[in-house]
């Protein structure tokens, strides 16, 4: 799998994905990915990538030229499955849409920055606008990093341990059961006993029980679907 | 404002909180932001943090001393408003939720990573826990990323433009209205003629309706509360 990631602040990226999952997936040659500074794909001498909203209002406005010349050089090298633009406004992100999105091949994400990109970008180029949630942030940066995260660790053979990914929080629908470690009790807080019974079959009762009381608790919208 | 960030993968955050506007704002003297690495507080000759989940199952699970450890040192230099950690079971992260924490004077975040940490933690230690949303993560990292950024963003005098962080998305309840730049017609698609007459008063109605529009399309759930 490939992504394209075009954005003002490609150094921004640097560490999010040199580490971790991310690092180990393009070491092991699953996933590559690619950012590229909309600077260079400037139209001027200025390496100006954005200008005044029409209309007046605060906060510039990323132009058309630069993403459109970017696009156009990465489609005139191979087909993208997808071109994501990263926004507020966007469908919110899941988990079944970082499954769905786990099974494409190559995929250009957009990051705006100031106060948005010109909406001729959206309407020509864009193919889906996701949003990471309901909250404004300085640009697309972390959010691509989110779903490039998402999306990559779903990849079979880029998690070492396979039944992992499949037991986190919503891939059943459910929240997580909690878990413990050593020492089984630490300044008089104890495990639950059960987890230390050894029977497995309860053990994986109790889970489950835990899994349906935490969500009712904290995410009864879960359950209505 | 002081962040101090708890992770097994400090150098992740590096490049993220050296940029834009978390740069900024702790160049002006608005925001510190302190990552600390949590195998310096590991209890053990191997550094490590992790050990196997009671009652079986796959993943690590995040011991509870070094955290432990790790806060007390920090809780014994200055007084905390919130511990938050970060997991996908905790609350959603929102607008309100990122102003609200915009007040606040010192806040630790925990980053959990491999299965997460261990249930003791979260019940003696943790004030809040908040999601970045209905999605898994390799850690907890990037979601602090943006936490800090959601809500360093906010501060008064981060933003060069007070006024922009206002007329953003989800601050009035509603998705932004489309923005354009120059050029006025790019291939054949043009600026709607709206923004380009002057006339103020018509161009705010014509937002206010676009807002409106895009919301009800979009996003129709933040309409009914």
């Amino acid at each position: 799998m490939r992504f394209d990631i075009i954005t003002v602040l490609p150094s921004l990226l640097e560490s999010p994905f040199a580490h971790s999952i991310l690092q180990r997936a393009q070491k092991k040659g699953i996933a590559e990915i690619h950012v590229h500074n909309l600077r260079e794909y400037a139209h001027n001498k200025q390496k100006s990538v954005d200008d005044y909203p029409y209309g007046g209002g605060s906060g510039m406005v990323m132009q058309i030229e630069p993403f459109a010349s970017c696009i156009e050089k990465l489609q005139s090298e191979r087909e993208y499955d997808e071109i994501i633009y990263m926004t507020p406004d966007g469908v919110t992100l899941n988990q079944e849409i970082a499954n769905d999105l786990s099974t494409k091949g190559n995929i250009i994400i957009l990051c705006g920055h100031y106060k948005g990109i010109d909406q001729r970008i959206r309407d020509v180029f864009v193919t889906k606008e996701i949003s990471v949630g309901d909250y404004v942030l300085s640009g697309g940066e972390l959010p691509a990093a989110i779903v490039v995260d998402a999306i990559v660790r779903l990849i079979p053979g880029v998690l070492s341990d396979e039944t992992s990914a499949l037991s986190d929080s919503f891939q059943d629908g459910l929240l997580d059961a909690p878990i413990y470690t050593r020492p089984a009790e630490w300044r008089g807080h104890k495990v639950p006993a059960i987890l230390l019974s050894g029977h497995e079959a309860k053990i994986a009762e109790w889970r489950d029980e835990q899994q349906l009381l935490r969500t009712k608790e904290r995410r009864p919208d879960l359950l209505k679907d």
